[in-house]
């Protein structure tokens, strides 16, 4: 049966999944980008992005996670924050989302919104859907896109949080970066039944402590 | 010149340091003993509090840190509620730790209080010297104490916490252990001045994700 994962989710070693004043200029907080170096390092990351030869960027168990990520997976949902900083109504509809003209998905996206919006087809296989009736319902509309796949919950850190707390997450790899940020937002903050989960054995780079729960079921 | 460090400090993945509901029963508070396991599973534990042949638990990655925790450490100080659960003035003064007879110190150990006792003087070489006068002094104390060898910040998380603020902290050893806690007390918790910090490059058992930080003097 398909799954529904966190994949490649970096938290700070001080619990923070985002930066302080996320903004247009700082999507992931100030600060945040560093918690996601030991990913823009693989050789998959940069294969996914366009970033340099087929020989750049490194093997290894951080490249073998950031691989994982995408393999068997069929959709992905996203919080709209993460989709984009814009609030309220789509007002014009410019805004197509972090990622240019080609997204790295490459299968459909479901955004959570409360604001309708047309699908948005991009290139490369990515379509947007935006779905206002909540999170269970992008996920049922999620797993019949997937096709038998799984479905990847991709953040922000509100919209895990709110699937863990539905209790309808499967399985989730967080990755625990060496970066204090100080403030920011935190994955783990408010009730989650978090004894639904079992650990994998940790494994890690010089640069990420790798961390896989599965839920009990 | 001697150093002031944190060893060993054990975190739940969800970023606490000891469960919620810490009480007689639960030093620890409820939980909070899983944190230890990577610990208390190795060599170096089970010889250091007598469980076992010489060869009873485990060598490895957990059992260098865990002996690296007292190598050349000539003192510690503690937090009053990591020497005891005694809250108030010390009344018949009958409470001497939550370790026995022969606590697994073997050197001055100063627990910072606001009620004046008596220094307590253990089998094996351990002392329990009580500091009325704050942080600082209970450091200048330690120092002294230590003969040139280091002073270890024993705990709990407020202590710890207490002299990061202070930025009297040279090297922070740091255990994450797969576990999640849901609630309890976090060592990350306010204004630390955490840019002062330089990590190790990180190194994993199965079992605890170890972080090493380093003042950047």
């Amino acid at each position: 049966m398909s799954k529904v994962r966190v994949c490649s989710f970096s938290m700070s070693l001080d619990g923070y999944v985002a930066g302080p004043d996320q903004s247009l200029e700082h999507p992931l907080g100030v600060g945040g980008e560093q918690l996601h170096n030991w990913a823009f390092a693989t050789r998959t990351f940069h294969q996914v992005h366009g970033m340099g030869g087929l020989d750049d960027g490194e093997t290894g168990l951080d490249d073998e996670f950031i691989a994982r990520s995408s393999q068997g997976v069929g959709a992905h949902i996203l919080g709209r924050n993460m989709f984009g900083p814009v609030r309220g109504a789509w007002g014009d509809e410019a805004w197509n989302g972090w990622w240019g003209d080609n997204p790295p998905y490459h299968h459909p996206v479901f955004v959570l919104t409360h604001h309708p919006r047309d699908p948005l087809e991009m290139a490369g296989g990515t379509t947007f859907h935006f779905v206002t009736d909540g999170l269970e319902s992008a996920l049922e509309q999620a797993r019949d896109a997937a096709g038998g796949q799984d479905v990847v919950i991709g953040g922000g850190a509100a919209t895990v949080r709110a699937y863990l707390q539905a209790d309808l997450v499967d399985e989730m790899h967080l990755a625990v970066a060496p970066v204090l940020l100080g403030s920011g937002e935190r994955l783990f903050d408010g009730a989650v039944r978090l004894e639904r989960f079992e650990f994998e054995p940790i494994r890690s780079s010089s640069a990420a402590a790798h961390f896989v729960l599965r839920r009990d079921r």
